[in-house]
């Protein structure tokens, strides 16, 4: 049956009873045949204390420290599953992100995995071992541990499963799968049995909690078959696949779900004298310091002179802000800023085939009263930025107006 | 001023704000000059913690996998310390066991610290920076991480002074240096200025937790000063130096103090057939397994029958009451086993030379109605294993009749 390698989130392994329930999971899996690895992120709230931890000792905490510290989180919960599972007859081993051969690049706290080394996975595998991989860490040059930024154990499950030729990764959470929008705003969301990669990849993006954006990317990158269940009931979950998913194109809408983001600030660079290159000099020294931009929107305001406006999380404004504020004096402009916003978006193949989407959307927030800041649009996808306190009206319009409670899913 | 090696304990570092206070004392010393390397324990009882998460999950744990547990713990506060004395302007890195270059062989749970390759250590050290390394760990010949047993950052800390040429290490902890008693037991228990490696030895490996006997060891060996020191308060504390400490000798009693230890039970094994080699059957077994045995009597009952018996602590007491049981059947004998002992010791250099003390402190034991189960000399203590509930009884009763509280220490 080949190698499965399967991923348990941390409310899946909150604690001790938790812990059993999962080893007990792997262990009946194990014993239907199939080679397994499983990567675990840390128990509950750990990640959380250990910031707050960190908080508490230091104003300025370094990012290395902040890695070395995070990363005890999910080498706790490994080397608790491997005992778990050793307990029901099941040999275990685990490892943490360095042993297991997970090579990263990148910025302390959010590092990329640029290689995966798996002999040692591979060797234990040989022997009838299970494999337990800590999530969301990895070795880089410095053979300093580095962690993937929140969400990097999905992307450590893919990347193990493209590394060892799996046949599939299971990403276990506690919704049973994907939905057309989340089902604490919209009760009649519904879920969704089979997304394409690329839908799936916008949704995660614009986002949907329930894996994380860059681990789909990986997953559409090397072909991988993702499948999202619950950690808590049997249940068929969410399929996620290469492709357009052809089978389901014909009979089903174009739109699969809205999703929504509630880390939104705006940064507005006003009034700067615009030419070749403009655009690089605003975006340069943000990349350099690796912050993420998501929406950007350029207005001119008169010949030569433009307004500059982009996205960045919470996490990233103050220092947004400040580049932005330079940038702008240097362009004969001024930057501003604003915090509570929030996006909400609607995900489908190929939506700049079917148009009009755009326009169905900017009537259902106008009917709903709720004031549009920012829009962006891609082939699949039309995210409007909004007051985060409207946001989960603006969710209800949306999945009613674009009728995803209707659909047949 | 060269290299300084200081030492936290669990206690120093409990809080957030215990922390705060470690990296305040860390940055006085860096700011007098010296080179420094801070190794640490887990905070407060984060270790007992880990151990009762995996007795939750499981029934008998692997000695691996409750290794890769434990070792979190350390790398939890040494990333911490080092991001409090960034916030006071101290440069400091955190290093893992296995990123400092601790090498250890011997079992998971009880590794014992083979070679220290320091090279990353003096290459922080000539940047100017405070290391922090996790102490109690290693990295054995697999890559694998393994703890020292408890206790074990002393050893690290030794281990560490002895490879970087330290000019002295300090072992901060909850109590302000090395007592003649236990002061929760005897009141008028006193600080003892200073003491040689040979006494520090015996009173750590009889009892006295202050310091792990392995470190005291360690540092006997490698000809290092230690220095115990309380970590809440300034004060002279506990000198322990090589040799005999000679300028103190003359002035001073031979007994240096009384320790006791919780954790004994003793397995007899009765009415074995003796010869040559006897006693080499008997205890090769235990040795193979890793278990410790401390005091040991052999008495012949008659000609070549004797019976022998031991001490081992609680946690090894049912693999040795096995093994012992197979020895014995196997000469002819049969072994039985004995829990709930403890063993109080009175320490001092040169016991031997002064004849009388064992008989003063049997004499000290009858009068107090203390019945003595074993008994054990050698040329700096005398041992006597009693029933664990008459010790304080029994500490206070030799604090006494040895007038360890009139004595200028």
């Amino acid at each position: 049956m080949g190698i499965i390698v399967q991923k348990y989130g941390g409310s899946s392994v909150a604690t001790a009873e938790h812990i059993k329930a999962v080893a007990g999971r792997v262990a009946r899996t194990r014993r239907s045949g199939v080679d397994l690895v499983v990567t675990v992120s840390a128990m509950g709230k750990t990640t959380d204390n250990l910031l707050r931890l960190a908080s508490e000792v230091s104003e300025n905490p370094s990012p290395r420290e902040i890695d070395q510290l995070l990363a005890t989180g999910e080498e706790q919960s490994v080397a608790l599953l491997a005992m778990a599972l050793s307990d029901r007859g099941i040999e275990a081993v685990s490892l943490t992100g360095p042993q297991a051969g997970m090579r990263t690049t990148g910025r302390y706290g959010s590092g990329i995995i640029s290689e995966v080394r798996p002999d040692r996975i591979k060797k234990l595998l040989g022997e009838g071992k299970v494999v337990i991989v800590a999530g969301f860490q990895g070795m880089n040059s410095l053979g300093d541990v580095m962690t993937l930024g929140r969400g990097g154990s999905d992307t450590t499950a893919v990347a193990l499963a493209a590394a060892l030729g799996a046949s599939r990764c299971e990403i276990y959470t506690d919704v049973d799968g994907v939905y057309t929008a989340d089902p604490r705003i919209v009760p009649a969301a519904r879920r969704i049995p089979e997304i394409s990669t690329a839908e799936m990849a916008e949704m995660a993006w614009r986002g949907a909690k329930v894996m994380h954006p860059r681990a789909v990317e990986l997953a559409a990158l090397y072909g991988i078959e993702v499948h999202v269940k619950s950690s808590f009931e049997e249940g068929p979950g969410t399929v996620i696949r290469g492709g357009d998913v052809l089978e389901h194109l014909e009979t089903r809408e174009t739109v699969a779900g809205i999703v929504h983001d509630l880390d939104v600030s705006r940064i507005t660079l006003r009034g700067i004298r615009t030419g070749p290159g403009t655009l690089s000099k605003v975006f340069e020294p943000l990349a350099g310091r690796g912050i993420s931009v998501d929406v950007i929107v350029e207005s001119a305001n008169r010949a030569g002179i433009s307004d500059v406006a982009f996205t960045v999380r919470r996490g990233d404004y103050e220092e947004a802000r400040e580049l932005a504020g330079e940038v702008a004096s240097s362009l004969g402009g001024e930057a501003e800023g604003e915090l509570g916003l929030a996006k909400v978006s609607v995900v489908g193949t190929g939506m700049l085939n079917r148009p009009g989407y755009a326009a169905r959307m900017f009537a259902s927030l106008g009917r709903a009263g709720i004031p549009i800041r920012m829009v962006s649009t891609s082939e699949i996808q039309v995210t409007c930025v909004i007051p985060v306190e409207r946001v989960e009206e603006a969710v209800r319009s949306l999945h009613r107006d674009f009728e995803l409670e209707e659909r047949d899913v």
